[in-house]
C-alpha cells in the first residue's frame, strides 16, 4: 500500500524493530494526524489554527446533561466499573430509542444492547468479532478513514465500493455485486456517510439488505450521523428490515447529537448471539465504557430533545455558509452539497500534487485544517474533505485565510 | 483449550456462525463473568450479593477530584475530543510523577506517554503494536486474567511460567530462560501482581531486565497497583533501570490510586519509536481518552495525595480483615498474604470440583462472588481470588456467608 500518513509525509520516520507487521501496515487516521501536527504548527508559529478538520461541534454539551453529569457525582456508583456491557438503565433507554425512532420491535436490552467507549469501538468489536485474517470486508467508498484502518487493524482486507460522485456520491447496487467473494464477510458503511455527506435512501438500504443476505453477509451499519440530514430527508437503518435485523450490527452515538465527542460514549444493538462475543472484545479493550459518560447519556436520552433539533438548524446554516464560500472560490474547488452529517469532499483543482501534500500545504501556508481525500479511500484522491461543525466565525475565517492563500497559487 | 468461561459453564452456549475463530477462542475475563451471573442471580432471587471479585475499591472518589470534574463543565473543551495522545498538560503531569516517583530521568511527555481509556486500553495497545499471529508473550502465572484474552486477542500465544507458590509466588527466573522460543516477542507482568500480590523485588526486576535484554525482548508492566504494597515494601519498575527503559511499555492507571475505576483513564509510557505505533493502535480503538476523565486524572495529579496514603491504610486493615476469617476457616481454605495489590489467591480444600464449578456454587448458595482460580492460568488450577477492595463492613458479612456455607459442605 502506498504512502497513507500525513505525519508521514510530514518528513517523520516510523521504527520498525519490535512493531507488528500488522500495526506498521495502519496509520493513525489522518483526521487526527491533522490534529497533531496542527498542534506542532500552532506551538512553532504562535498561531492560532482554524480547523476544518477532526468534526466537532461547536456547541457545548447541553446544559441538561451537563447538569445530570453533576448530579452523578454525589452516587457511589460512577466511580466504579459499570457492568460489562453496560448500566441497565442505559441499555433499557437505548432500546426505548432504537425502539421509537427506528421501528425496530422487541428489542432485549439485556441482550442485544452493549454500551461502547464511543461508536468507535463499537465499530472495532464488531469488525473483530467477524474478521479472521485475510476475510474481505466491503467499504462503501470513499469511506470513513477509521473504518478502513481498524480492518487493516484485524487483518482483514478493505475492499473498496466506490460511490458515484457525479450521482452526489450515490450507490450503484451492481458494483457490490462486482466486489463479492467466498471471503467477504461483511459490508460496512456509514449512513449519514462521513465523509460524502450521502444520506442513502430506505431504496438503497433495502437493496443492501437483500444484497447481505443473497451473500449472507454481516452489515455494520454506523449510524452516528442519524439525526443529522437536510432538505427533510429520512435516514433509514438495516436494522428496521426485519428480515435483516438478525445480521445487522447497527452502531451507534452520543458524540455528535448531543455534543459529546469528549466523553466516549456509543453503543452496537445486534442479535444477542453477536454481542455475546463483542462483549469479549469489550473487555479486552476497556473493561466498560467510562461510568460517568453513562449517566451522560441516561442524561440525554431521558431530557427533551430539543437541543438536536436546535443543532440540526444551526449545522444546517453552517452548509449553507461553507457551500456558498465554496461556490466564491469554484476556480479552485468544486463539491457535491451534502445531505447528510457535516463533511463536504471537495476536489481541488489547479494544484497539481496528492491530497496529502495540499492539506500539509494548506496547514503551513493557511493555518487551515482540512483531511487529505486519500485517507477516505481511493476515490478520495484529489479531493479534501472540510468539516463544517466548527462555528459560523471559525468558517468565515477559514475562508478568509483561503482565499488570501488562493491568490498566492 | 478447555472450557475458560464463566457465563458457558454456567450453561449458555455461544453462537459460532458468522463469528471470528480468533474471538470464538477467547473469553470475557471470568473476573467480569462473575458480576454478570451474579447480576442475573440477584434479578431471579432478589438477594444482594456481596462481592469479593472484581476489584473495585468501596471508597468514593476524593472530593478533590470530583471538585476538578465539576469545574471542567464548565469548559468547552471538556464537550470534545482531546488531542488523540491526550491533553497535553496531563502528559506533562504524567512525565512529572513518573521522574518523581519513579526515577525515570528526562521523559519527554509529548512524544513517549500516552494516555488511554484504562490500563486496559494501554497494555492492549502495547500487545497490538508487538505480536503478530503466532508470536509468544511470556506471563508470569497466575497472571491478570484480561492479559491472557489480550494475548490471544491479536493472535499471540500466552507461555506461561509459573510463579512459586510456596515461596509466596515468588519468580525463578530459571523457569523464564526456559520458556523461551525464537517466537518469544515480550514478558507481561502486573507488580504488584493480581491475582496474587506479589510484590516483585528490586533484585527480581532487575534480572527480569537483564533476561529481556539478553534475548532482545519487550517488557509490558503492568503497574495499577504500585502505590499499593504492605509491610513497607518498595515498588520498582523496569522502567527506572536506565539500560532497560527502551525496551519496557510501563503501563499505569489512575483506577485504583484515586478510586476512579469508573473514569477509564489510564496511560503508557515508552519509548517514541513505540508510542507513535501504540497511538495508531489507540485511534482505532477508541480515539481519544475521555476528556471528562482526562480532566479528574490532571485533578487528581495537582491535589495533594493524602487520599492514597488513607486508601492504602484502610486497604490494609482489610487485608488483616480478610486473612484473619480466611484462618478460621483453615480447614476449608489456605493462601499466602500478599504483599500488595488487593486480591488473595486462596486455595480451597474438600471440595474435589473445578474452579469455575466452586465459584459458581460459592455464588448460587452463598450470594458471594468470588473468581475461579482457572481464570489466571493453569496455576490457578484449585484456587478462588478473593478481593478485599471492598468495604470491611461487606467483608464481614461475606463471611458470616461463607462460615455458614462451609457448615453444609
Amino acid at each position: 500500500m502506498k504512502k497513507r500518513s500525513a505525519i508521514e509525509a510530514s518528513g517523520h520516520k516510523f521504527r520498525t524493530k519490535n512493531i507488528s507487521k500488522r500495526v506498521q501496515k495502519i496509520v493513525i487516521s489522518p483526521i487526527k494526524e491533522m490534529s497533531i501536527l496542527a498542534d506542532i504548527e500552532a506551538e512553532k508559529g504562535g498561531a492560532n489554527i482554524i480547523s476544518f478538520g477532526q468534526g466537532i461541534p461547536y456547541f457545548d454539551t447541553p446544559e441538561y446533561i451537563k447538569s445530570a453529569v453533576r448530579k452523578s457525582l454525589d452516587d457511589l456508583d460512577t466511580a466504579k466499573y459499570t457492568l460489562e456491557p453496560g448500566i441497565t438503565e442505559l441499555r433499557t433507554l437505548l432500546a426505548g430509542h432504537l425502539e421509537k425512532s427506528k421501528g425496530i420491535k422487541k428489542i432485549k436490552p439485556k441482550k442485544e444492547i452493549m454500551v461502547s467507549a464511543g461508536c468507535q469501538e463499537a465499530v472495532d468489536c464488531a469488525l473483530a468479532t467477524i474478521i479472521d485474517p485475510g476475510d474481505h470486508i466491503l467499504l462503501l467508498e470513499p469511506a470513513f478513514a477509521s473504518h478502513i484502518e481498524q480492518i487493516l487493524q484485524w487483518g482483514g482486507k478493505p475492499i473498496f465500493v466506490p460511490l458515484e460522485e457525479k450521482l452526489g456520491w450515490k450507490l450503484d447496487i451492481e458494483k457490490c455485486e462486482e466486489k463479492i467473494t467466498k471471503k467477504t464477510k461483511a459490508i460496512l458503511f456509514s449512513n449519514p456517510s462521513n465523509p460524502t455527506g450521502t444520506v442513502f435512501s430506505k431504496k438503497e438500504v433495502i437493496a443492501l439488505t437483500k444484497f447481505a443476505e443473497k451473500h449472507n453477509i454481516i452489515i455494520i451499519s454506523d449510524e452516528t450521523y442519524d439525526f443529522l440530514t437536510y432538505e427533510n430527508i429520512c435516514h433509514f437503518s438495516p436494522a428496521s428490515v426485519p428480515g435483516a435485523r438478525s445480521r445487522t450490527i447497527l452502531c451507534g452515538s452520543f458524540s455528535k447529537k448531543y455534543a459529546m465527542t469528549g466523553y466516549r460514549i456509543g453503543f452496537a444493538f445486534a442479535d444477542e448471539g453477536i454481542i455475546d462475543h463483542m462483549l469479549k472484545v469489550h473487555d479486552a479493550l476497556v473493561i466498560c465504557a467510562p461510568a460517568i459518560s453513562q449517566k451522560a447519556a441516561i442524561g440525554a436520552l431521558k431530557g427533551n430533545q430539543e437541543s438536536v433539533s436546535d443543532f440540526v438548524s444551526k449545522l444546517s446554516e453552517n452548509r449553507d455558509l461553507m457551500c456558498s464560500h465554496l461556490d466564491e472560490l469554484s476556480d479552485y474547488f468544486e463539491y457535491q452539497k451534502p445531505k447528510g452529517a457535516y463533511y463536504i469532499m471537495v476536489k481541488y483543482k489547479k494544484l497539481k500534487m496528492d491530497s496529502f501534500k495540499v492539506s500539509l500545504k494548506i496547514l503551513k501556508e493557511a493555518k487551515v485544517i482540512t483531511i487529505p481525500g486519500d485517507a477516505f479511500g481511493p476515490s478520495g484522491k484529489g479531493y479534501l474533505r472540510f468539516s463544517f461543525a466548527c462555528s459560523p466565525k471559525e468558517i468565515e475565517e477559514g475562508f478568509r485565510r483561503l482565499k488570501n492563500w488562493t491568490k498566492n497559487l
